[in-house]
C-alpha cells in the first residue's frame, strides 16, 4: 500500500500513530495535556504536577506530589565522570550539543537496563538537566565548578539558582514554572517524533532523548525563541520596530516567532507568556523589549494575519530574568523531556517499528564500470 | 488531510519522502545503491568507493578515489578531549552508547558550522568511528591507550588492526570490506529515518548521526547479528541446531536473523556474506559455527519459509575474525554512517520539516481539580 500522493511533504496531515497525551489545535487554537487545557494548567498547577501528569496520565494528589518533588530534589547531583566530560566541552560549543552529549553520557553511567527502570531514568533526566547545562556553562564561562545540589523547591528555581548563584525571586520562579508548563508537550512535533521512531526500535530511553535533543536543536524547530530575541534586541522603540518589520516584510524576510505549522488562529500559549513578560518588564524597570514585542505583534497581524507563537514573548521574558540567549533552547529541553519520555512510554506500550517507504527517484539499474573506465 | 486508516502501524508502506540513493526489494529481492546492484558492488569495488558513491552520487575515478582514501587515512586521530571522554566510559557500557556519545562529543569539538562543511564532517566520521570504538574498548578492557592513526589502506583493515593490535590478513580485510558495503545503505529504515527527521529541522549532521546511532541500538533494528551470535554459539552440531530450532519454533520463540520487513523472497546480502563465512570457517579450522548456521537456514526455510537476512551469517563471519560479539552493532554504525549522512544531504536539498499528525485517544476535555480534591 504505497500512496505516492502523500509523499515528500514532511508527512503533514498523515497519522503516524495514536496518542492520549495531547491535542494540538483541535478547535483551531487549543492545546490540552491529557484533556486539561493549557491555560488552566498554567494558572493552577506547577510544572512538577504537569511532569507527573505526563508520566502517569493523572495529576498527582498531595502525597504523590510531595514524594515526586522530594525524589527530583534528591537527583540533582552530577556523577564525577559526567562533570569531567562537561569540563572538556569548549565555551563556544552550541549549548544544545552540550545537552545532547550530557544526556548521552548519562546513558553510559546510569543506563536504563530494563523498561521497568523508565520512570526512574525519566525523573533523573528532569532533575539533572539543569545541572548538566549550568555546570558546563558556569565552568566554561566563569571558570567555577558549581555545586548543583540546591534546596530549591522546583525545577525552574533550581535552574535560575544555578545560573545566577542565588535563589530566584517569587516572580521569576513563577514565570519559569509557567514557561516549563507551556513547553512540556506538543504531540508529534519533529523532536517528539524522533523520540518515537527511536523508541520503536525498542532502544533505551537515553537514546530516545538524545536523538530528540538533536532534532530540537534545528533552527526550524527549537531555535525560534533565540531568533526572536535576535530580532527584538535590535529594536530601539515601537516606531523602530514598525519600520524594521515593514522593511523585512517588503524584502520577504522570514520573521521568527510568528505563525505555526498546526495552529491557524492563534497559539494558546502566547497570551500566557505575554502577560508574564509584561509583569517582568515592569519589575525590570525598562519596558523596551516588551513594548517593541507588542508592536511586532500588531504589525504582523495587521500586515500578514500572523500571530505570535509560544516562542515570541518568551524571548523578552527570558531576557528580563537575565537568561543568556543561547540558553533559551536548552530550557525547552528541560521542559520537553517530560513530553518526549511520555511519548516513549506510549510508543513502547503499543509498538510497531516505524519504517516508512520512499519514492525512488534515482538512476535506473546500471552495471558497475571498472575503475579505469570512470 | 488526515487519513485515519493509515494510522498506528509504523508508517508501513507510507511514502515519507523521495530518495535517489537506494532501492530495497523492488523486484522482491534486490538492493541497489544509486542503481548499482549490491552483489556487483560487493564483488567489484571497495567500501571506500561505495562511501564515495553514497556521498557524491557517482563512483570515483582512480584519482578521486586516491584523494578520498588519503583524506580518510589522515583523519583517524582522536582529539585529546574526546580521548578523555572515552576514558570515562565504563567497561560495561553498551558499545552503542559509546558510539552515540563519541559522535555527540565530536560534534562539540569539530562542529559542522555550515552545511558547506557537511562532506568534511562526513569523511571525518567515517574515518574516526573505528578509532572512537576501539580507543574506548582497548582502554576499558585492556587498560591500554592505543595509537589510532594507522597506515592501513581501508576502514575495515583499520578497524581490525586497532582491535587485534596487528595488521589483518588479506582474507579478513576482504571480508570487512564486503561487510561494510552490505550494511552501508538501506533506504528509509528506522535509523535512517531518524536521521532524516532530525535533518528536516535543519539541525547539524552530528545531531542526525547521533540520533541514528540511538535508533540502530534498538534490538528490533541493529542488534540482530548479536542476537544471531547468541543463538548459534550455543549450538554444538547441525543435529543440535535442528533440535534446538524445532523446540524454539514449537514454543513460538522469536528467532533473530531471519525474515525481513521489506524483502519477501530472500535478502540479497545473505548469499554474499554466507560465502565469506564459509571461507573464514575453513581458515579458522573449526567449521562448527558455519555448519550450524547452514542447518538453521535449512530448518527455517523448511518449517517457516523464512530466509536468513544480512545479519545471520554475519554472526559467524565476525566471530571467525575474532570480533567480540558486543562490537557487532558498532561495525554496522561504521558502515551505515555513509548511508545516514547521504540521506541527511538529500533531505537538506529538498526539505520540509517532518511533522506528522497523531490520532487522539486520550480523555475528553476536563477541568483541573484542586490538589485537595485529587
Amino acid at each position: 500500500m504505497v500512496d505516492k500522493a502523500l509523499g515528500g511533504a514532511g508527512l503533514r496531515g498523515q497519522v503516524a500513530g495514536q496518542t492520549a497525551l495531547c491535542t494540538v489545535g483541535k478547535t483551531g487554537s487549543g492545546l490540552t495535556y491529557y484533556g486539561y487545557d493549557i491555560a488552566e494548567l498554567a494558572e493552577k498547577v506547577t510544572f512538577e504536577e504537569v511532569a507527573y501528569l505526563l508520566a502517569h496520565g493523572e495529576l498527582p494528589n498531595a502525597s504523590q506530589l510531595a514524594d515526586y518533588k522530594a525524589r527530583l530534589k534528591g537527583m540533582r547531583g552530577l556523577p564525577s565522570a559526567l562533570k569531567d566530560v562537561l569540563e572538556r566541552i569548549p565555551a563556544d560549543a552550541h549549548p544544545m550539543d552540550v545537552m545532547r552529549t550530557g544526556c548521552s553520557m548519562l546513558g553510559n553511567l546510569e543506563p536504563e537496563l530494563s523498561f521497568a527502570d523508565a520512570d526512574k531514568a525519566i525523573e533523573r533526566m528532569i532533575a539533572v538537566f539543569p545541572s548538566i547545562l549550568l555546570y558546563w556553562y558556569r565552568f566554561s564561562h566563569d571558570g567555577v565548578r558549581i555545586e548543583t545540589e540546591t534546596d530549591d523547591d522546583s525545577v525552574g528555581a533550581h535552574f535560575l539558582h544555578l545560573l545566577h548563584d542565588k535563589a530566584p525571586s517569587e516572580l521569576h520562579t513563577a514565570v519559569m514554572n509557567t514557561s516549563l508548563i507551556l513547553y512540556a508537550e506538543h504531540e508529534f512535533n519533529a523532536s517528539t517524533f524522533t523520540a518515537r521512531v527511536c523508541a520503536s526500535t525498542l532502544s533505551d530511553i537515553h537514546s530516545c532523548v538524545t536523538g530528540a535533543i538533536g532534532s530540537l536543536r534545528g533552527p526550524l524547530h527549537g531555535g525560534a525563541n533565540e531568533a526572536a530575541m535576535e530580532l527584538i534586541e535590535g529594536l530601539q522603540s515601537p516606531e523602530h520596530a514598525e519600520e524594521t518589520l515593514m522593511e523585512m516584510l517588503a524584502r520577504k524576510d522570514k520573521i521568527m516567532g510568528f505563525g505555526h505549522a498546526i495552529y491557524r488562529e492563534s497559539d494558546p500559549r502566547n497570551n500566557i507568556i505575554k502577560a508574564w513578560s509584561e509583569k517582568l518588564a515592569a519589575e525590570y524597570g525598562d519596558t523596551r523589549l516588551y513594548d517593541v514585542s507588542v508592536r511586532c505583534e500588531e504589525v504582523m497581524w495587521r500586515e500578514k494575519k500572523l500571530f505570535p507563537n509560544a516562542d515570541f514573548f518568551h524571548a523578552s521574558a527570558y531576557h528580563f530574568m537575565g537568561i543568556p540567549t543561547k540558553l533559551f533552547t536548552p530550557i525547552f529541553v528541560m521542559s520537553r523531556v517530560t513530553g518526549w519520555t511520555a511519548h516513549v512510554k506510549e510508543q513502547r506500550a503499543n509498538n510497531r517499528i516505524i519504517r516508512p517507504s520512499a519514492e525512488y527517484t534515482g538512476p535506473e539499474a546500471r552495471p558497475v564500470p571498472a575503475l579505469a573506465d570512470r
